[in-house]
């Protein structure tokens, strides 16, 4: 089974649907001593940012993973979900679970995301790096309300390696609750951002 | 070790801080069938949970578990984080950890928090169930500016039952991104909570 081809062109802009896409990035990361590693895919990475996503509208969540004894485990998580035992016990993550695709790497995300829009999205991250084009949550709200293609990145271990901020237009600020502590896990990060970008805003 | 009778009290409010908590009932809930049942402990739960109430300046995370071998479990994993190698390991989850206490019941918690902020919180919770005294997330967030104290209480399994339901205060609305899909992981809805309520706000 190839997990990473499929071409799922999007006929233009969709009145209220926003066209956006997210990717998580196991190769290349960072761990704690700042070098390049790939790392695990995990399982609840998988159920708890599909959920999100789909909760929120996404269109696909891309994961980006070279190594091929973890794209099998991930076509095994996602056949028990989409075809299998699990696509009966539970609708839901069936529904959520349909958004996955795999990525090789960061070529064949920007390859098919440039496809499915017809050009080249506006790719986000998160970073604490200084020195990147900084977009605030609202503005990024009102592009994305306007209709512009969005890619947001979000990496795993401890974040995304150079060469991928390299091919990024711009990051979001980091996430902080009033204090210094800023220590979210990806999940975490990936929810509040999508309910900040995406969600009904202030009541 | 005694894990449930730790009193932490509070003098006063303290200017600018939240007087907030959270707990994650893992009994009485409900299982698919709607029956009640006791869940169990997940790891994960202890640390993306731990994680965002840092993040957010929540003073205390209860865990509301009655039986004792789960119980033992969450003492092995803070012993871990809190004093073992994962305190030297990483000194940003150690600080998160550090905001769990144990709760064998409703009663437990009730108590704890009462004394803790010398009178009885506001107890909210999220559900979907009609008939409920329905609080804003922006009349929510006032409130708690304001300085007055907050338990938040969150379901695992298919959500809280009915004796817990009927000891709260209001409920938050659903959390909906747009679309009829509803079913976030409690971490997700965990963290999304806490930054409509404590976040920095619209930009």
């Amino acid at each position: 089974m190839n997990i990473s081809n499929s071409g799922d062109k999007v006929a233009g802009a969709r009145h209220g649907v926003p066209q956006i896409d997210l990717a998580l990035i196991h190769y290349p990361v960072l761990n704690r001593k700042s070098e390049i590693i790939g790392s695990a895919v995990t399982n609840l990475d998988l159920h708890d940012i599909a959920r999100a996503a789909k909760t929120y509208g996404v269109n696909t969540y891309y994961l980006v993973v070279p190594h091929l004894d973890q794209q099998s485990l991930v076509n095994d998580l996602l056949d028990h979900w989409l075809t299998g035992y699990g696509a009966t016990y539970n609708t839901k993550r069936k529904e959520a679970l349909g958004l996955i695709k795999v990525c090789d790497d960061l070529d064949c995300l920007y390859r098919k995301v440039t496809e499915k829009w017809g050009a080249r999205p506006t790719v986000l991250a998160t970073s604490a790096a200084s020195g990147r084009q900084v977009v605030g949550y609202g503005e990024a709200r009102k592009r994305i309300q306007r209709g512009h293609p969005h890619l947001l990145l979000f990496g795993t271990g401890w974040g995304l390696a150079p060469q991928v901020m390299d091919r990024i237009d711009g990051v979001l600020p980091p996430i902080q609750g009033g204090g210094e502590y800023n220590h979210l896990s990806v999940r975490s990060a990936v929810s509040i951002i999508l309910d900040r970008l995406l969600g009904p805003g202030a009541e």
